[in-house]
This record gives C-alpha cells, structure tokens and sequence, in this order.
C-alpha cells in the first residue's frame, strides 16, 4: 500500500510543482508576445529566465530526496493558464490588454506562492533544510515579481487601460 | 464591435471570480466532510459562511455597475478545487490527509487573492470607491484565512502527518 505521509504528500506537491513550472517555461514566451508595452515584455522576459531556473532547484531538491525529477499533471496551473489565453483572445488589440495579461501572470504567480509556501514548510516539518534553502529562494523570487507587477500595473498600465 | 477597455476587463474579471466563488461555495462542505481534525473542520465551516457572503458583495458590486449578476466558467478554479478532490482520494485515511486539504484550500485562497487584488486596483483606477470597498472588505477575510490555515498547519496539522 502507498504511503500516506507527509513525505509522501511532499513528492506528490513536487511533482505537481514541476509540471507547473515547466508549463509557466512554455507560456511566459506567449505573454512576452502578446503584451503591448514594452516594460512588460522585458518583465515578462527576466521572469522566463528566473522560471528556468526555478525548474533546475526543483531538479535539485528531487535529488536531494533521491527522486527522479518527474511531473505529474497539474490541472490548476493549465486552467489558470488557459485563462490567460482567453483574455488575451478577447481583448487582443485593445486598450486593456497589457492589464489583462499581469493579472494572467499575477494568477500564475499566486499560484507559486501558496505551492512554494506550502512545501517551505512541509520541507520545515520534515527536517530538511537544504531543501528549505532552496524553496526559500524561489519563493522570494516569486513574491518580488508579484510585487514588480503590481507596481507596473498601477504605475503604467492600469492608467492606459482605463 | 466589444469594448476592449479597463471597464470590460473588469467585468469579465467580475464575472470569472462570481463563477469562482459559487464553485467554493459548492466544494468547501466536501472539504469539511472528508477533514479529519475538528479544528480544520470549524474552520472550514467558518469560511463557508464568509464565502456566501462573498457572492452577496459581488452581486452588490453587479448592481453598482448596473449589471446582472453573472458567471463565466472560471477554468482556474476547476483545475485548483479538481486537484484538491484528487489529493482527498489519493491520502484518504492517511497521516498527511488533513495538511494537503490545508493546501489545497491555501491554493484556492490564493486564486482569490490576486483575483480581489487586481480588481482592487481596477476599481481604484476606474474610480469606484464603493465597490473597492466591498472588494477591499473580502479581500481582507481570504487574507486572514489563508493566515489562518498557516497557523493551523503549522501548529497542529503538519506535526501529525509528519
């Protein structure tokens, strides 16, 4: 019978977590091309290369728990996704784009936020502190770019969109 | 042709998150029910009444913006409440049970968060303080129980699915 346990929980939210990141590597490429201001592109762009990297820490922690890196099917991060693609859809060429593609990608982010907080502090329960270290810092990277799109939205974009 | 504008994003926006939190309304007694620790099911229940409450404030705001009140399928919601049900099944009976319903509520929270996030901001640039009011006012309940649901797992559920 499958363990049940929070280790067991933990591999299952890495799983979850890797897929996820590896669909956010494929869609920040289609953000960067629909958005029409070019801070966000470039927003957008360094997000992409952090992204990538965030999928090589994962890479590590499964190593650390003397895992294979392998995903399993998220279907939060596809609906929240395809979300984006619908809005981009429907408002493409028009005023409000740009601030419908940062909620997109704040929704995205949002997502890696609970995920990231969420295994912290399984990862702190489990007594497993290189592990700790390395969702720290993707956590804090995802908090700052919430936040860089926050500030760009109502700096810049919101007052376009209006 | 369809308004592009910021007003439109919104309501779409509207629309997505009424759809959204009438789902919530639907899974937060399936959440309860299969919740082991009677601290997590209080809590739950305590958050289904603020989730009805929620709708109330969004059908005001349909009125604020002399429009009728309603859904568009919210996919983002479907995935992270379906992926939620398939972690209940997968650790029924387990340690680690209760700790991944806590996340899994942690996601839907989080959803709700950048959602009355952004529109906040929306609103704000729009110039419609009454409905940043009723926004700000849910905004601040998911707040709190997102912090509420980390207290829980951190002091009393994470330690026993350990």
């Amino acid at each position: 019978m499958a363990e049940k346990d929070l280790k067991a929980l933990f591999l299952h939210q890495l799983k979850d977590t890797y897929y996820a990141e590896n669909a956010i590597v494929k869609a920040l490429p289609k953000l960067a091309a629909a958005a029409q201001a070019e801070e966000l592109r470039g927003a957008f762009a360094v997000h992409l290369e952090e992204t990538k990297n965030h999928v090589k820490r994962l890479d590590q922690i499964f190593q650390h728990l003397g895992e294979q890196p392998q995903g399993v099917e998220c279907k939060a991060i596809l609906g929240i996704i395809a979300e984006g693609d619908e809005v981009a859809e429907e408002f493409q060429d028009g005023e409000a784009l740009d601030a419908g593609l940062i909620a997109a990608a704040q929704a995205v982010e949002h997502y890696e936020i609970t995920r990231y907080g969420t295994m912290l502090a399984w990862a702190k329960q489990l007594g497993l502190p290189e592990v700790e270290g390395l969702l720290a810092e993707t956590l804090a990277e995802e908090e700052s770019t919430d936040e860089l799109l926050s500030e760009l939205a109502e700096d810049a974009i919101n007052p376009q969109a209006a």
